[in-house]
């Protein structure tokens, strides 16, 4: 039920994401199940790999996080989260109210053990093809020193299991290349990231690194990703409509990726754009099974239970 | 003498400028005489706009910018600064070291009295057409709230007479639009800003509207300064090598502009990208005439000294 679209861009995402399914798996739409049922009847799905679970209530894009998830236990977010937590669900998304996608997950399946800060991660195409990861995007405006370096290991974990990176290589997003450069923050994360022996740590990389060859994984605090984020899908809606097409450029498309997943958290969730089309929800989906097929959740888990 | 194509680049350029000068003002080619004499010669400037002062010692990109300035009185960057300071010249720019360009200004004309942290500002291409200002770029990494406030004061005056924008919009660049949202740092700049009598404060702005109408002066520290600019350069470039021309995508290139001016000095000062070409050399000197011929740096004095 969530995002600006909602539920026809959803229900419409799902059914071109379970064109690409095996057979026993399952999208579980999660809304008011009269009007999905209804919409799977409208566009003509007929599959077995929908159902739908009922939730009577929605949380709206402008409403506050916290007061709604705990006035609202029976909104699609909270049921989403719920099946997660219960392993009814290997994977959760949602592309509505964004600090209720973040917030649900630290009251239901909670960080990981030893994870200071979760974080909401975004991809960043690349000349040579592919893309990067860039962490945090926004859930951390604020990033200490060891938080900026734990992003290093979960983007080093999460480009190697989900991206299929061999030892990706994990940059810091600075304002030079030299190590003394940057905040105070930058300048000890740059130390902490360097003695690190989790991550390929290849030092600073600058504005101008993004989509080149340096760095597979790129550490910035969630104010800095964020602007980074923003400004990149501005310039796709910018050459788009200048009518400027180019494969690159088009990777700029949030629809590519689909949406951000959350790093570090004891289950598989992803965030979509508020305006996610049906294509956007189809691609967050197939990321999202990507992610418990590769159980990136565990690997994490894993790294710090050690 | 510097920037990675000096001399070459900075007489050419000068010479390209001097093509726009009336005649009572001069360009002070500052360097090696013999060498600047010889390829005035070369490329057959016989004009009365460009004389040559002489400076035996050269401050190279790489050096640590306090140790050379200390031990070359004599370089192109100490002598230049003399000039300024001494009135014999109303603006100094350079294609030369950037942390030489920033160290001499403060050990020369000096930041105003009232001015907690001189800035170095860019250019941000809109999409209307002319360009806004961004600050900090690169100056000081991080910033406290009220030095962002004085960014936005410095910006404003800026904007206003030199880029002769009335009232000029003052944007906060922030991860969200409402007023709680940031780091520490940004929202009690937000609040300061608010209350600031002299700024047009709009609140803030995020990443997708850098290129839009919303603020014509964007408000940052220079680490996030810094990153954006690269990255739209890196932008530039990427469009560049795949043969997509642009107007307003052209803009994106540093050579637009030519230099970055620092804010809230005695003086005005213009500091070139290293890689400087003859057209970006032209229109630095350009910027530079602008910014003395609108006495920018006395309308900042003006404003701290009430």
């Amino acid at each position: 039920m969530g995002g600006d679209f909602a539920p026809e861009a959803a229900v419409k995402g799902a059914i071109l994401a379970a064109q690409e399914l095996q057979n026993e798996e399952q999208i579980l739409l999660i809304g008011k199940e009269d009007v999905i049922h209804s919409l799977l009847k409208e566009y003509g799905y007929t599959g077995k790999n929908i159902s739908v679970v009922n939730a009577s209530q929605v949380i709206e894009m402008g409403e506050h996080p916290t007061k709604a998830l705990t006035q609202k236990p029976d909104s699609s977010i909270a049921i989403g989260y719920g099946l997660l937590k219960a392993q009814k669900a290997v994977a959760f998304c949602s592309a509505g109210n964004t600090g209720a996608m973040l917030v649900g997950a630290m009251f239901s399946v909670k960080a990981i053990e030893g994870v200071l800060r979760p974080s909401i991660a975004s991809f960043v195409p690349k000349l040579r093809g592919g893309f990067g990861v860039i962490l945090d995007v926004g859930a951390n405006a604020d990033c200490k020193p060891e938080v900026l370096e734990q992003f290093g290991e979960l983007g080093s974990i999460y480009a190697k299991y989900v991206l299929d990176i061999q030892n990706p290589k994990v940059g810091l997003m600075n304002l030079g290349e030299e190590e003394g450069k940057g905040t105070v923050n930058t300048q000890a994360a740059h130390q902490r990231l360097k003695a690190n022996e989790i991550v390929n740590f290849i030092g600073n990389i600058e504005g101008r690194d993004l989509f080149n060859d340096k760095a597979d994984v790129i550490v910035c605090d969630g104010y800095t990703g964020n602007i980074i984020l923003k400004m990149a899908e501005s310039l796709y809606d910018i050459l788009s409509e200048k009518g400027i097409q180019d494969s690159f450029f088009d990777k700029f498309n949030y629809e590519a990726a689909g949406g951000s997943p959350i790093l570090g958290i004891n289950g598989n969730a992803v965030i979509g754009h508020g305006v996610s089309s049906p294509r956007a929800i189809c691609n967050m989906v197939l990321q999202a099974q990507k992610m418990a097929a590769s159980n990136i959740s565990e690997r994490f888990k894993k790294n710090y239970s050690a």
